[in-house]
């Protein structure tokens, strides 16, 4: 058993869901590791973590216009000094995930057919998002 | 320390939620670990994961009419070719869980008195899903 | 590699959220883990756990805020026998989160900058919470 630990970047330039399935399986076949977890993390409070179905871009821009409708940037937020996107941000990343743990069997992520996992950003400007990996196994 | 992967099907009638807590129990006590974590992982993008109360069905069935509410199947979606069902699937797995890690104590789930693990059918047609486990301990 | 389970209280004295960063992270300093991962769990159904913006408590207030009005006590819901605050608790601990995953690296949970650990409670009356860890790694 052992642990490693990962990290890698993920530029945003805008709303919206970033696939990283990709980058999260590249360093899993570089650990080594067969058998075991990964857990991906994100370390912000302004954008998320999702799984979601990866091949209709449609669905994808649904599940974007629902959040940007269930947490409009136009309500009256008492925490407004950082852009009329800052604080619905912080409220999508509550009603989404910061962590998420997929067992990996034979050296992959045992991911059903269409699911990928998404970094989901909240915010308009130009970001560069942490993602934080630790995969566990032998 | 020993990691062991799991699966197992649940045979779903429509929308709902279906309790999944003795599949996992069981999964656990086969593993012969007695003190880690077990990784429940749903492999789908129309159904979720998520932890409720299961003494009273009724609040399940307010769980079930709120999610009904919030993320109606008439509304208008450009990802509309599958059914109305479908979309709204989606968007609700994105506000509920894919994974949950819970703590494994003297072989049992560490689960507070109400606690039950369900898996969270979005989908109206009849489904077999599959629930994946990742069990790490000694 | 090692497992270690651990536990503690937060008493909570009405809805709100109350951070538990500085619990999670002295629990792991005592277990000498220096590698690995914590799960952090919480045994309830009408309390959840969130991660937040530490720095800023309107930001909490505004989150807090929206979580009143999605799940409104003031809806009919069929399970209304324990409170009018008891059925939005239980949707609003699905809406958000009962367990997380967070790497610790040389010793410290590798979070962002503002981001900390909450417990999010959801009911009125005073309650002393449970909420369980397990830290595995070397």
């Amino acid at each position: 058993m052992q642990v490693q630990h990962e990290k890698f970047e993920v530029r945003t330039n805008g709303k919206g869901t970033y696939e990283i399935t990709d980058e999260v399986q590249d360093k899993i076949d570089k650990s080594g590791v067969r058998n075991g977890v990964v857990t991906i993390f994100v370390q912000h409070t302004s954008c998320s973590l999702t799984m979601m179905e990866n091949a209709a871009p449609a669905a994808r821009r649904d599940v974007e216009a629902f959040f940007e409708k269930l947490v409009p940037e136009d309500a009256t937020y008492e925490h407004d000094d950082e852009g009329s996107d800052d604080m619905p941000s912080h409220i999508r990343m509550v009603l989404t995930r910061t962590s998420e743990t997929v067992p990996v069997v034979d050296g992959k992520m045992r991911l059903g057919t269409w699911q990928g996992i998404f970094l989901f950003e909240h915010r308009r400007a130009v970001h560069r998002r942490h993602v934080s990996l630790t995969i566990i196994g032998e």
